[in-house]
């Protein structure tokens, strides 16, 4: 059940999802609970139909929920889709913790010969 | 220093240049170790033109590094810049394992009841 619903909504719509300041702001914020789309809208100087449009890649990316109550339109966070982004960047840790050593080493032998002089 | 490596390199760009499968297979490849442009357009049914506008915004994002080699590009992996976007990411954990211990208990208690049956 959880693997389909994450290929459903592929890697190509999160990442593309994630690739806009705006667009996080709006999960960050949906992290602390549902809002209506006006609220989504408010910190930002955008129209409703801007907002809109950039709820709309985040419910393609399947990373909001929509809701219709009464007249408004309640959006809800669903992070499910962001396990297989993260799932994806993980086979690359031990690459940028190689350069994160490599960088640590060339720091203590800069300390050590600074300590000498 | 890695900060700022990072900083350069916006969330945008990074998880803009993930959001292609394209762009994820030559990252993939490119973990295997530095590959020429050629190498990296082989497996993909398109023209050098179009693998180096792919190759451009992999480095635009600070994740590939090109450089020239005799008369052949020689581009390799950085993975640093994947850090902030894994980072950014792993605040959401919470939530998709949230989802996922209510998917378990869902799946417990359906699987409890058809025992009793």
């Amino acid at each position: 059940m959880f693997n389909r619903m994450v290929e459903q909504h592929s890697l190509d719509a999160v990442f593309h999802a994630l690739a806009d300041g705006t667009r996080r702001a709006m999960l960050e914020r949906l992290s602390q609970g549902p809002h209506s789309v006006g609220d989504l809208a408010a910190p930002f100087d955008m129209s409703l139909a801007a907002a809109s449009k950039h709820i709309q890649v985040l419910e393609r990316a399947g990373l909001v929920r929509r809701e219709i109550e009464g007249r408004s339109h309640k959006c809800s966070l669903e992070a499910a889709p962001m396990h297989a982004g993260a799932e994806w960047l993980r086979h690359y840790e031990r690459f940028w913790n190689q350069r994160l050593d490599a960088l640590e080493r060339l720091l203590r032998q800069d300390s050590k010969k600074r300590k000498r002089k």
